[in-house]
């Protein structure tokens, strides 16, 4: 055991930071006002849904829920009957860490996941021969009927598409009628990277539904639910209130993000998690052993580290961060409150690892 | 329009009220803590788990989900199969306010609900009798089989059943072999009322599943759903998770619960609500024109309101409250902040409408 | 222990009956090909799907699926999301002997059932003002939102919906945005009793989808589920192959429905068993202690009788039929193979069993 | 076009062939005895259950549904719980051909299908290290549960596990805590193959629940559902009532059973059938283009032909079969009434168009 005192941050996920003090600002704000009206008839989920409507440029319809499972998986079955299919990466969150969630809320709706062996697999990302490739595939009742391209906008491997990508791969859903789902767990880091705005990448390249994540972005609880294309919303309502997704104090889920949507919180929160990213992408990239997967676009660092090095680095030196990829990957992830000092830390760490373990 | 200004309170829903100091104060703590580990591995999510285990002086299974709905779905679909049904009265929160979660999350489970007819119905109270009337009512195939027994505790109609009554149902349940499973939304206020321990009304009387309610008394967020039976938990975390009832920044979830289960705050807002149900009773049930339903015993007075009267102090008086019973019922809901010149100032102005409706 | 031998046919169900000659004879025919395409891809399902849109003078969707609790589940779910709510009677099948399989197959759509205590409830009809009733009875999230009115047609108490009866509960489900499923176990002896053709009983009179019942009319097994309303069948055929109703060997179920269509033998099936029940009736009606509740319109009598009657005609005489209404009343079904001398036979029975008893 | 006739008989599937002689007898005989109880309580359907336990020597409990999907669907269901997943082949029918089914009538088990390129799965087979490899892959919450492992026997390639294959699969499955599913839609062809006893391949080797094919056998339709582990059949009988598999003229179901059962004559048609798989492997193995995939061990050759060879046999000749596997992939599959003359034919029509090919 190691005497050094444990690390004051992580880099396992984003969602180890707390709340930023603009969404606690108004959570407590939210409950200075005494007794409100319940289910979302309150003052801050009218403001934060219309203050959402003009940050896409559109009349959307906004649902908050839970958490990402739930904002999926909702969105989703909101889009697909039991016998339709839903086309991603083998890397999606919806596949591989929702428990079957998605397949549970729409009653059976399978996930198809593109070929990983493609260059953009590699990078998490759909492409359109992925997804055509998918719907040409089969036509035939004995297999379910593909619906929804659904897309990680960041990736789970910290890649972005950009609006050229977003619009080529829509582009082949419409042809194909299928709907366009957006999984935004980090939107704003992708934004951040982006330098666009949210309705380039989202309804204006032909996103139906944006699944938008507070959580990872400084919020406690809870994440939104964008219909850009309205219809998709019919009686949504009742089905976020039958899926146990419906917050009596309603005002607790959606006051936190007016203060994330005041001055562009939900930006700065990104652009800083972003650029912690880079911070350890360039200290660490060129250490002996390490091998950065792809460049960092959002807010984490892909990168291969030689087994020793994993264990002195979790082991002795106590940080906490995932390497669940096969072969020694291992995933580095900043949050909106990670600071420069931890990442220098944490670069230094790994030098003197890495170092002791080429010796 | 009225020109008087807006009541601070209403008596529409304990859900009206915000969250209690005590939670707020370990919301707070939660969030200084800076980085924690997510989906439960935190602090204080092990520390109100062992909290709940003394307070029910047993080795109770305990997992936060998001609220009511999810927490009595949950917990009735872990009970059940599609071709179960639930037994529970007419007036049941899963039959009459979930939107069909019940029947969602356990992919068709039925609820029977006991004859509307009976003294205790009137009550919103089961009976052993008239659980035995669904049980024995059918015998074959072609109707689900009884599973499980509900009872809400308080009643919808803020009645209380008191320790023999959960007995004698419970004994009845394990006769014919089915679960008992207790809505506990208002379950603080019940132990407030009967004076015994938590333990008594649950698992020594026969209680499989509680759903202890924090929202209405005082949590912003938040249920507990504690398996007295822990074979019925088996797997319960995959349940949770796939359900999108998992909270990755799970510590806002059960930090407050700290703060409601040291030095038995949630007794305490609880024992208020009720004494502010008593004080409303007190000063209208002699009113003209007022028929008081029954006696409060938990933190709701059900009471006939004349309909002018309804329509005076909800529409030129500004209170809200529910008048959702055939006939001119109407429901006052007092919360854990419900503050007794509120409770005064109410009364005398129903007392104004009952004056000015009766002359 | 009676030492009479036991009855050649019961009244208990018109499923106990087997198939009728022309049936039997396509389905031996249908094997006599050899090879043949699966799944329908054979030419007595198009045949006979050709010429069901001749019988109902509309180029309607007909599906082949195997019994009658698929055919209401999937027509059901094909027109209700989970959220989404039934009407229907307290008596009907959907409610009452599918053993919840509504619910499973919509993933928790509740049925509403109507107040059992008008006139038209004692028949086991549905009228405009119980659909009205229930569908302005809530207007909440949280509550299941109607979607369908189901009436079974003819009914399960042996009643049949007038051509105007059916008019006018569309009518109102029209206004309400509300479909219209038919539940035609017995459409063929509804048929047979009002004269019509199937057309005005169906969709001209306001039907969307018709579970035209085959297994009671003579069929060995299969229904077929004949959208009027084609939008509400799309992808129903992937629907149909999920649920595990779609038959390889489709040829067996389909080629029996040539048989029934050729000459109309559905409906000369239908004109016994109805004509069985009159007989049957003339012989009991005026028998001492017989009560019957209404003059049989369909192929069924439903008659109160005595419970030393009941007692001795199953248990002494060895006749099977249903005596599950509560007070002691029975269902005696006829089917298409009734013979007037077995209807004699029980009615002679029960007229000594009446006598014996009376004396 | 061409001026040939078309051929008698087929090789695209075994369903294409209709019922056994002895089947159909069984299914007259049914019909003859007039009225007989429904849902199951018939003579047959007890006879035939008593004869499937003799058949595999224990006492095991017998279901009878409709088709394979629902089989297979509802015996996964009584083993997994939503959140649970099943392990099979990449080609298994549960995860190519039933168009969701087990994720629909498990509310959204997940599939999880072994790495496709190690040389089993080359053969449709699951080997003890790719359960192994599955099981460990994961451990969190975040995942769907491993419960089961299914495998098909024979397989979708034709070929046949051998008994100590299925035993060493078993065996993992077993210390893993997993339950053994046998998808037996070719059951037959696969002891008839092996030689063993139906127990050898099943329960005696680790089987937990079997689904019995019937179909592709000669039945016309229906699957039997059997259950070594009798525990798992718990309430089974709701769940196939409430999944639209409940038959009310089971005799119609049942019946063509005993016919199958009488003098072996299901392995007798599945020798058959596998004979002339031989016959047309040793026949065409050898032509000039033909590549078999491997030596067939049921009643399927699976063979790479030439692209214009395969439109000569299907557009000139009019020969029906799949030609679904990349590459030019073909099955060729023989029923239980495959003709030898028919095979001859098709080989010669081959071995021409080979021939035209090749010059």
């Amino acid at each position: 055991m190691s005497s050094v005192p444990p690390p004051p941050q992580h880099f396992a996920s984003d969602n180890y930071a707390g709340m930023c003090p603009e969404a606690m600002h108004w959570f407590l704000e939210a409950n200075a006002s005494g007794h409100e009206p319940a289910y979302g008839d309150d003052r801050w989920t009218q403001r934060v849904s219309d203050r959402l409507r003009e940050l896409f440029e559109t009349d959307c319809d906004v649902y908050f829920v839970f958490n990402g499972t739930a904002a999926n998986s909702l969105a989703l079955a909101a889009m697909c009957q039991s016998y339709h299919s839903v086309i991603c990466t083998p890397q999606a969150h919806i596949e591989t860490d929702e428990c079957g969630g998605p397949e549970f809320f729409s009653n059976g709706s399978k996930l198809l996941t593109t070929d990983a062996s493609t260059p953009a697999a590699q990078l998490a990302k759909l492409t359109p021969d992925a997804v055509e490739a998918l719907v040409t595939r089969r036509d035939d009742i004995h297999y379910p009927k593909p619906k929804v391209v659904s897309l990680t906008q960041a990736t789970e491997l910290g890649t972005v598409y950009s609006v050229e990508e977003v619009r080529a791969i829509a582009a082949i859903a419409k042809r194909r009628k299928l709907r366009v789902h957006m999984d935004g767990a980090r939107f704003a880091n992708a934004v951040a990277h982006l330098g666009c705005t949210p309705s380039e990448i989202t309804w204006r390249a032909g996103v139906d539904v944006l699944c938008f994540g507070g959580t990872k972005n400084g919020i406690p609880v809870g994440e939104a639910v964008v219909f850009f294309d309205r219809e998709l919303a019919q009686d949504f309502a009742y089905r976020v209130k039958q899926a146990g997704q419906l917050a009596s104090k309603m005002r607790f889920i959606s006051a936190p993000w007016v203060g994330m949507l005041e001055n562009d919180v939900w930006l700065r929160n990104a652009r800083h998690a972003n650029a912690m990213a880079q911070r350890l992408h360039e200290a660490i990239h060129a250490l002996p052993g390490v091998r950065v997967m792809h460049p960092p676009q959002a807010n984490a660092v892909f990168a291969f580290l030689p087994k020793p090095v994993i264990e002195r680095m979790q082991s002795v030196r106590g940080w906490r961060f995932y390497d669940f990829i096969a072969g020694g990957g291992c995933r580095l992830m900043c949050a909106w409150d990670t600071r420069a000092e931890v990442v220098d830390a944490f670069a230094a760490d790994l030098a003197a690892a890495c170092g002791a373990a080429s010796r």
